[in-house]
């Protein structure tokens, strides 16, 4: 009575791993400042609130499984405002972003297969891969380079009969980077030569700064059947905790068989799914005031950076996170140290060690991934705290 | 560029494929009772609806991946209530039962492995071992012996050195058997015999009649590390829309593998947590009501039906389902048909037909799942409107 390789195999969240230290520093009477999690302290707006409140029914019955026809239909109408023409029934609720990525990794393809991803990358594919038994095959990135996507040649080295597809994160957890319209092209003929699907991870759309516009890959034609859009309202209207996201296709045989594998688990949860209407309905201006407050904050946390003796970091055009190489061997355990050795005033601050957005062996040891969703003020002092924690941390190891 | 092979094979719901039919008979005016599938029409409890009202926070964040912990230990009380012992920490909060068996799935069987399942079964199984790359392997039962378990050496038969699981659910969904303790021990006997997991789905416990007393494969020694329980809020509490379901297992690599599924997606709904919380709060007394009101209904059900000439019929013991065999060649003909082509005094009746319940080619198409989840006044008036359309049906083909 062996447990399955898969169950076996799957990463243990490395952030979370370290939870237990920042729980101890907080018991000690240690206030944490927490950057190391995309967890947003924006507000959730009033009309989500509101709408799980009013219910009207009697009994929380189950929905259909590919998601309440309004709120598909909501989808359809934000994805217009940005020009981008899709219908409701290329659309799929799914149980966060997280559910959006497995149903993609699994509709393109079968175990042992693989799927290529710009390395670093959201820890969690690597969770689903194990998950679905499907192969993550890393192509590197560097700090260097502003953690732009590789030339052509890099990428199609990686590929081989068993890739079935290349997933892009734009903009970019864990680097903040937006790709420009030029490295998406290049995706796109790869993907046409190689006759591939594009799944790409949009979720941090809105989160645009220094007035690019981001790209979907849903403008791109000559892909229309080949692309696969991953979404979510959890960062888009701070809503983490209603799980609510989406797959979008033009893809029809995609569509129906990720429909089958909806219906396998009957629905997504009735009442977030009213909640996430309701944040859909409200004015389009909402997000031009977040994006100026996230702005600020990239602006405040790349200014209180870069001058670390020994740091080298880049400016992240997207999101909300921004990887630095710091002049350390180990960050986990300098984030440990920071959380069990270090205190400044009572402060310290949890960053997340960049090792587990890698899959590569050893890559990432001396980087951290640091996610600017605190105020402007909190976000300061938690700058301040990181420095001299990085200058004692020097001094002694 | 082809879709996964898992991607086409996954069977499409059986039932929602006659769903249309049944949306274009409400068109033409006609009143549908749907008995085809366990959407029970008792509402949801004020406590769980009260709970969507008061929030109390600012941000709708996520939770732990392993669910919150006040919802864990209510699950372990409401377990001691039945004189179960379980601990919070072998609670693992999941998005409905659908999650709970996938990572059930999931940590038994690596692709390709095989999980033994009693047949008639819930057609989801099905779905999520196409999801997950496991094979199920039916163990035929039939509506002459009540759906009981058959011999062990039947059982037994089936089990090959791919085999990592048996899956067990009680009471049943499809059929409404509740196994007995003898049945279960045989089980157990094989479990240990050839090292295996034992899959238990109890969704149903509550739902029990003429006395009889639900076993959980939680109270049995000498498996305690083999079990794995698969639970749910969705009928206990008729909270379906929820998608809060839990897994229990005592085997601690099992948790750990679960808990690292369970952290890919990050956690299961932040506020239908707080209101499933809410209902386990309830006084236990709610679930007696309930259970007299399902006895009647089960009755009325059995005894307007057993008199149809040519049927074939068990007197189930629990769930709200029954599986009938009837004087038809193709149930999925004869569902439609109703839809399409009957109705008595504009009403008419949707069951499901038996066919998903079995993975074994052909079985099944002589029979019918009725679920008897409406009043007794509709289901009483279904129950004629079903026997006047059976009527006509063998007139006709």
């Amino acid at each position: 009575m062996n447990i399955s390789k898969r169950g076996l195999e799957i990463q243990a969240s490395p952030i979370r791993k370290l939870k237990p230290f920042a729980d101890k520093a907080k018991e000690r009477g240690i206030q944490v400042y927490f950057i190391n999690i995309g967890q947003p302290d924006i507000p959730t707006p009033h009309a989500v609130w509101e709408a799980f409140s009013r219910s009207g029914e009697e009994v929380l019955s189950y929905g259909p499984a590919q998601g309440f026809v309004e709120l598909r239909r909501a989808i359809a109408d934000y994805f217009k405002n940005y020009k981008i023409p899709i219908h409701e029934d290329n659309v799929i609720i799914t149980i966060g972003g997280s559910e959006a990525i497995h149903f993609a990794f699994s509709v393109v393809a079968d175990p042992g297969e693989e799927i290529l991803v710009p390395e670093p990358f959201y820890t969690n594919y690597n969770g689903y891969a194990a998950f679905a038994s499907v192969n993550i095959v890393p192509v590197p990135m560097t700090v260097e380079t502003g953690f732009r996507l590789p030339p052509i040649d890099e990428i199609e080295a990686k590929i081989t009969p068993k890739t079935k597809a290349i997933l892009l994160c734009s903009p970019n957890n864990p680097t903040g980077t937006v790709y420009t319209q030029e490295e998406l092209e290049r995706i796109k003929g790869l993907i046409q030569k190689h006759d591939l699907f594009l799944i790409s991870d949009e979720v941090y759309k809105e989160f645009v700064y220094d007035g690019i516009r981001h790209k979907s890959v849903l403008e791109f034609e000559g892909i229309k059947d080949r692309t696969i859009v991953i979404d979510s309202i959890s960062k888009r209207f701070s809503c983490c905790g209603a799980r609510i996201g989406a797959v979008i296709t033009h893809n029809d045989k995609v569509y129906q068989s990720i429909l089958k594998f909806a219906q396998a688990r009957l629905c997504p949860p009735t009442m977030e799914q009213k909640a996430a209407l309701a944040a859909y309905r409200m004015d389009p201006d909402y997000f031009s005031e977040i994006r100026k407050e996230y702005q600020k904050r990239r602006d405040v946390l790349f200014e209180g950076l870069k001058d670390i003796p020994g740091i080298t970091i880049h400016k992240p055009q997207g999101a909300f996170y921004i990887i630095v190489r710091l002049p350390i061997k180990d960050s986990e355990h300098f984030v440990q140290w920071m959380l069990t050795d270090f205190s400044l005033d009572n402060q310290t601050v949890m960053v997340a060690p960049a090792q587990g957005f890698y899959s590569t062996p050893n890559k990432g040891r001396d980087e951290v991934r640091i996610a600017y969703v605190l105020k402007e003020e909190d976000l300061r002092r938690a700058i301040h705290v990181l420095k001299e924690g990085l200058k004692k941390y020097r001094s002694i190891f």
